[in-house]
């Protein structure tokens, strides 16, 4: 068993809410997944990511391969027990960093030669290899290996890349099958495995996605990744990919858009049927001074706005970041403290401002699955 | 009232555990208080703080006085709201970072001018102007405006200095008994009010010490403080001053020594009779990756340890950081997950450092008191 889909409510708009049972917990779905590239979501301790109630978050894989190396995470345990965090965890696959982070890279049907962007050195991923990275890991869901390609591209470009990632997806799913009883955690879960995700793609074409879907849907994966979004197309692309490809994709099966969004926008696509979303955004622009707020904080289905804590405004300004928000930094500290540790590069303004903003999207989905529930 | 000074047992070395009481609550001493340079321990959350047991911190006058400014703080309702940290607080005079930090320094029997370190601009501190800025702040303990010389001077120069010193502590506490009320809390605590501490100077002269301490205990401070130690000099110099110095300050009141020191140092001065201590050597020495720890992780007593967490020895080690050590990172995570975080340079690293190393001087202060406490 890799895991178990058990949808509880379904709304006329095609969202629903749903219990995702992995190896390591149980998910309420729709969920946001916090980003936790090196084994850390940026500046924000574990203890505080399970009082958020953060049910899952992602490591990046080609960040871990490189440093500290997966062969030495495989020895400690595995990831869960490198980082100490025992609730449930996805892996990338590597594909969109080598794409977008590594330089000199050299494609072939193979597989992708790269040098690391930390000092150079050249490395090799295929889709065999990154599952073996990602078993490695042992985190509870893992992706295909996948191609990206830049933005914009054209048609013919675009379709040859997706048969790359199609040949890939068939290559991971075989590895997977073969070699998942690897797992540093084997042992301890004996009947249960890593879950594999395949990814469509097919850039901002419409017939492309719908072949990427069905091609994915034939073999036949626990779950599918809706992958090469939100790369610097306009926002209603992004909903119309997102639209027309979950309809090829079964709904008996989670559901994942990778690397999105802006608050409102994940709203937006849990209602659409989106199960799981990750993205950097609530930690990075934390630690540039941007707060996640509503307009009017008495009312947590009003527009979304920015608060950029830099601003001369907040400096007397003794209130919270959101005064409707219930988590710890709004229960805690003012606008004129959060505004002064910024200012002051201080560490913990960092810190305070990511917890901030991961709880706002980690509240924002609970109230979602709760609409959802009761429709 | 500004503090109480009640002694529960004292040993024969002269060393004593007490209750300081203060206007935010009571401190068991001998204390080591974290130093919260910019009204924020760097790196550690306020609530991990109190989880910490940490009783007392410290906060700079000067980096205040600079950004965000004492007047901001004042209409703030202090420097415990603005922060949000209810617990006792003390602030230095701002004397040590003017003759250390600033720049173009200007020395006058009124006050010294001195450019500020963030942008060049003028400013003056005299010690009126150090306990207006100090009022502002609220700290429950404030300390009177001292010249700190450099290392070495000589005798005759360190006279001149001292007798400025103690002039300067003659008008800090005439402006402290004229403005105590004007503290941004006098409404909330009617009764209550700050604390003033003289400074004892004197260099590395033993007959100058001496004199230093009976002047101002004929200007009868609520507590002392012995200044200007832990500069450069040897060890066995910094303990001999302070020894020597004790013997000439009053028994039932606190006694402070500033900026020091290493884990086995302030066990020693408590020891020795010495109530208070402060340094940024635990976050600091945190944010570089080095970590304190006993020598064997059962005996508390045994030596202290530095440990590099950077070394490659520790890439494998999934023991904690210290075996014997009650504090929360001891309890989750391995050396080898901060090795990775330190050399991966993830702010959480120097949070997770600077939790053990504070927990490491707080339980180290917490042993000596109940080893004091049973003599």
């Amino acid at each position: 068993m890799s895991l178990q889909f058990e949808i509880a409510a379904e709304s006329a708009g095609a969202g629903r809410s749903a219990h995702l049972t992995l190896p390591h917990g149980v998910v309420q779905t729709p969920v946001f997944m916090p980003v936790g590239t090196a084994a850390t979501v940026k500046a924000v301790p574990q203890d505080v990511l399970e009082r958020l109630n953060a049910e899952i978050i992602l490591a990046n894989t080609y960040h871990l391969y490189l440093r500290p190396g997966h062969e030495l995470i495989r020895r400690a345990g595995g990831l869960h027990r490198f980082m100490s965090w025992e609730r449930p965890m996805l892996t990338d696959s590597g594909g969109f960093q080598v794409f977008s982070l590594a330089k000199l890279r050299k494609i072939s049907d193979d597989g992708v030669e790269f040098q690391s962007h930390l000092d150079g050195s050249k490395h090799f991923f295929s889709p065999e290899h990154s599952m073996e990275v990602q078993i490695a890991l042992g985190a509870d869901v893992m992706m295909a290996f996948d191609e990206c390609v830049e933005t914009p591209a054209s048609w013919e470009r675009t379709k040859n890349s997706m048969a790359l990632t199609h040949a890939w997806a068939g290559r991971s799913k075989k590895y997977w099958e073969e070699h998942r009883h690897e797992v540093p955690w084997a042992r301890e879960f004996e009947d249960k495995h890593q879950a594999l995700f395949g990814i469509v793609q097919g850039g901002m074409y419409a017939d492309l996605r719908k072949e990427s879907a069905e091609r994915l849907v034939e073999m036949d994966f626990p779950g599918y990744a809706i992958g090469g979004l939100a790369v610097g197309e306009p926002r209603e692309v992004t909903r119309e990919m997102i639209a027309l490809t979950l309809e090829h994709l079964p709904k008996d099966r989670p559901r994942y858009v990778m690397g999105v969004g802006y608050p409102d926008e994940i709203e937006e696509y849990a209602k659409m049927g989106v199960d799981m979303m990750d993205c950097v955004l609530p930690t990075r622009a934390g630690r540039h001074g941007l707060l996640f707020v509503r307009e009017d904080p008495n009312d947590r289905t009003s527009p979304v706005v920015r608060m950029n804590i830099k601003k001369l405004e907040y400096a007397e300004d003794h209130g919270p970041i959101d005064a409707g928000c219930g988590c710890m930094v709004c229960a805690r500290y003012s606008r004129a403290y959060l505004r002064h540790l910024f200012a002051s590069g201080e560490p913990l303004g960092a810190t305070l401002n990511s917890i901030h903003n991961l709880s706002f999207y980690l509240e924002t989905m609970e109230r979602v699955r709760g609409e959802l529930a009761s429709v």
